[in-house]
């Protein structure tokens, strides 16, 4: 059996674009090669509650009745509506016709407003059995021991790292038991957060990778079932795989959001140079706007470092020293400022300050401000709620200081981008003088190993301080994630590359 | 059979708190009162992902052995871990024994990492048998047809406008056909957006109302169950009931995260005017701390009006004119700005200035500032992201602003607290000259009834359309929802009093 397949990156509730893709696609092939799209491609996804109103689901069968018309074979995921319930669905089409609709049973949190459907169903394709369904179903369709000559499993498998290698894993045995040939598909793009890798793969009948699709790609590809060869891979590193997924979160969030330009404060620091740097790699280094807003509080080389990486990325950037709307802010709160001493309400005040100038660019040039904030500073709460935890959407915030050092240093691996200074210097905010990061919070070689033990690992407080950190730093940390969860639930959102997101996987009470 | 109900406002993770309010409860009884607490009585709720760290469940085993240690009768609610797995738990103890557990089968969404249990279980107190378990499973032991004396069904029901007639009409059937005498027991208070209101009641066989607790008070009482008396109620009215429900929350708000006073930016118009009143009576005048920022497109009734309010409520209150701040703004980004027509911009630079003094204001005297945007301006985003939309919690960003304005009525029916002319005036931002609000959405008595149809109602275009609207005025709002989404994403978290609250229940794409 011919099966293509579409890895394609659809646009939530853009139906025109997705028909127009998937129709070019179709299009191309004659109705004995079956065309697998993967979940949701009709209407895009996630969906959340938009699915239950009427408009979706007639627009979707709208959609899906004119890919009907050009007479070919496929697989789509769609919405439909049956009785006064909502499916998530996949239709399987051939030559024009719908043979069988396979609907999602075992639904996840973005199924919301879905109703339980049937699972994994039995159909012939060019003399050949075939099972289609979703990979939530996968499991129970094991389980009844069926005898089929290929499967087709479809998915909207939301990126990690290393996700892509465990969801591999998990089929190996389970095609093994089914002893059919696998086929995975999977999107790819990004919707807000979310990044969908790709990497759709087939597998023999022995579980041996016989196929895989990029990550980070768009991509169609077609296969001969009955001619699965084995294929030896190369795993990307770490770095790259986090470099790449982030540039294609980057760069759709913009896309889909129909938004050309980033605008970026520059402190001179290495969390807002690897970000400048990463939107210059997904939008153009026209379409990223640097903003300098030193303070009394800034060091020289603070300015010095950022012009550099400004120079280096050759982005437009602006120089706009914030000590005349700090002294005037002060002035004007005089009445309930005087006579008390500086503290963190000042220290606010210019993180503020430039997030007011920084929306004030974006507002003008019509620019989308993206967030620099990493995930250890989201941890420990050390930033300022509508100051620098600002922005459309966090390029780093679901990585961690000693990573975000990491990917520095990997994008300089054949030369300097972003300066080296910036890298190596002590962390500061520079909100008052010599201040250090670590004056504040542990040092980030420790702080983010208790966070992963505490965030990723759920660890308890005593498991972690028999890992070997003092029992004063543990409570420390746990103490700050616990009082900063009120900060997190207004800080932007940012795109998920861990297991544990904030804002996403991990739930907290505020007080 | 004697029961005590004990209608408690547990705090989340304070065990100790949690451990005093019920072990005053139960000291004060015989072991032949059974006293029984709400749902996760002793850990507090919602739990969200804490509840899968082994320190929780060991305090909560730990609390639970020492309440044990009293010799009473009781139904706390707690979370246990069984081997591997953490439960949703009811502890049945008898004269300082556990004679029976119940677990919650029918998970929710706030028991994220409970495993399945198994629902209602039957045991036998003071001779006669009881069934006990959780609301969501009480369908499942309906179905199954059991014959028992009393059923008692345990919950934590989050407020909503109409639900608690909808929870007691829910039950009425399903207890005639169980045909027991029936104790439903709710906990009280807010936690974060969430306010449990209380209302704990008992219905006889037949499915009469006997007894009902008080809305949004804590509250215990004890009942013969042998002896239950038909009751006549009076239903409080939508407006004392919202009003009662935010009271609740804002107290519980600040309490809670211990913080003692609030900060509010009074504009002269009706929301700021009606949560400056609505937090004077939850935290008391003292506590409460007005800030009029006037600008330049202010009028001078804005100022006089707020001046009338702050005098009416006798708070403290602060004048800061934002003019100063603005024009440093405007000369700062010249760089940027220079040449090009005054707007959207230079509205939003306004409204965030004002986030940055209040937010100043705030830090600097150990407040938190309470947000007064309403739930009509976030549907259709009139409102400045990191300006007016910040705040801890939002008071009345779940109260369309036809109901702002009933509301204010409401509290002024035995004489003026809030200012006529706050009420009457047309609804202003005041950030540009003359500017209305109607100049850029739709007067709200119109606004309000397609935003109840599309958010409440979840009606399509075309159903809205057929209800009487226009088109293009459906087309705008409807647009105006969508493009918004964004920004409700970084808004704070508001007090939840309809079914379809921002932020919650409403979850949609937001590309």
């Amino acid at each position: 059996m011919k099966i293509q397949i579409a890895q394609m990156n659809p646009k939530t509730l853009d139906f025109s674009e997705n028909f127009k893709q998937i129709n070019t696609i179709i299009r191309g092939t004659n109705a004995d090669v079956l065309n697998v799209f993967a979940e949701l491609s009709v209407s895009g996804s996630p969906l959340y509650d938009t699915a239950a109103y009427n408009e979706i689901t007639t627009q979707a069968s709208v959609m899906a009745e004119q890919l009907c018309g050009e007479k070919k074979s496929f697989i789509i995921g769609i919405p439909i509506k049956n009785g006064g319930e909502i499916l998530n669905a996949l239709l399987f089409v051939e030559n024009g016709e719908v043979i069988d609709v396979a609907t999602k049973k075992n639904l996840n949190s973005f199924d919301r407003v879905f109703a339980k459907g049937n699972g994994f169903e039995i159909t012939q394709f060019e003399g050949e059995t075939v099972a289609f369904g979703f990979e939530e179903d996968f499991d129970e369709f094991v389980a009844k021991g069926e005898n089929v000559d290929v499967v087709i499993c479809v998915a909207n498998n939301i990126f990690e790292i290393n996700r892509q290698k465990k969801t591999v894993e998990k089929f190996i045995p389970l095609v093994r038991r089914v002893k059919s040939r696998f086929i995975y598909v999977n999107r790819c793009g990004a919707e807000g957060s979310y990044i969908y890798n790709g990497g759709s793969f087939a597998l023999n009948e022995r579980g041996d990778i016989c196929e895989q699709l990029p990550l980070f790609e768009t991509c169609v590809k077609t296969i001969e079932t009955s001619r699965l060869k084995l294929l030896t891979q190369n795993a990307m590193s770490k770095m790259e795989t986090m470099y790449n997924a982030i540039i294609w979160g980057i760069s759709d969030y913009f896309l889909k959001n129909r938004i050309k330009k980033a605008v970026i404060g520059l402190s001179g620091g290495i969390d807002s140079a690897l970000v400048a740097t990463l939107a210059v790699n997904a939008l153009g280094k026209d379409n990223v706007i640097g903003v300098l807003m030193p303070s009394e509080y800034s060091t020289d080389h603070s300015v010095a470092d950022a012009e550099d990486l400004a120079n280096n990325l050759q982005i437009k950037h602006y120089i706009i020293p914030i000590k005349p709307l700090y002294n005037t802010t002060l002035q004007s709160l005089d009445a309930v400022f005087a006579g008390t001493p500086r503290g963190l309400a000042e220290e606010n005040i210019q993180a503020r300050l430039r997030c007011m100038v920084l929306m004030g660019i974006a507002n003008k040039t019509g620019a989308a401000l993206l967030n620099t904030s990493n995930k250890s500073e989201a941890a420990v709460g050390y930033g300022t709620l509508y100051g620098d935890t600002s922005g459309g959407i966090g390029a780093i915030g679901d990585v961690y200081k000693t990573d975000v050092w990491e990917l520095a240093k990997w994008i300089n691996r054949n030369g300097v981008i972003i300066p080296e200074n910036s890298i190596s210097k002590a962390p500061s905010a520079e909100l008052s003088y010599g201040q250090k990061d670590s004056d504040s919070i542990p040092e980030y070689f420790i702080l983010d190993k208790i966070l992963n033990l505490y965030i990723e690992e759920r660890q308890d407080k005593e498991q972690i301080i028999s890992a070997g950190f003092s029992t004063e730093t543990v409570e420390k940390v746990l103490h700050l994630i616990k009082i900063n969860e009120w900060k997190r639930h207004q800080c932007c959102p940012c795109l998920k590359i861990s297991s544990c997101t904030f804002g996403i996987d991990r739930l907290m009470p505020v007080s």
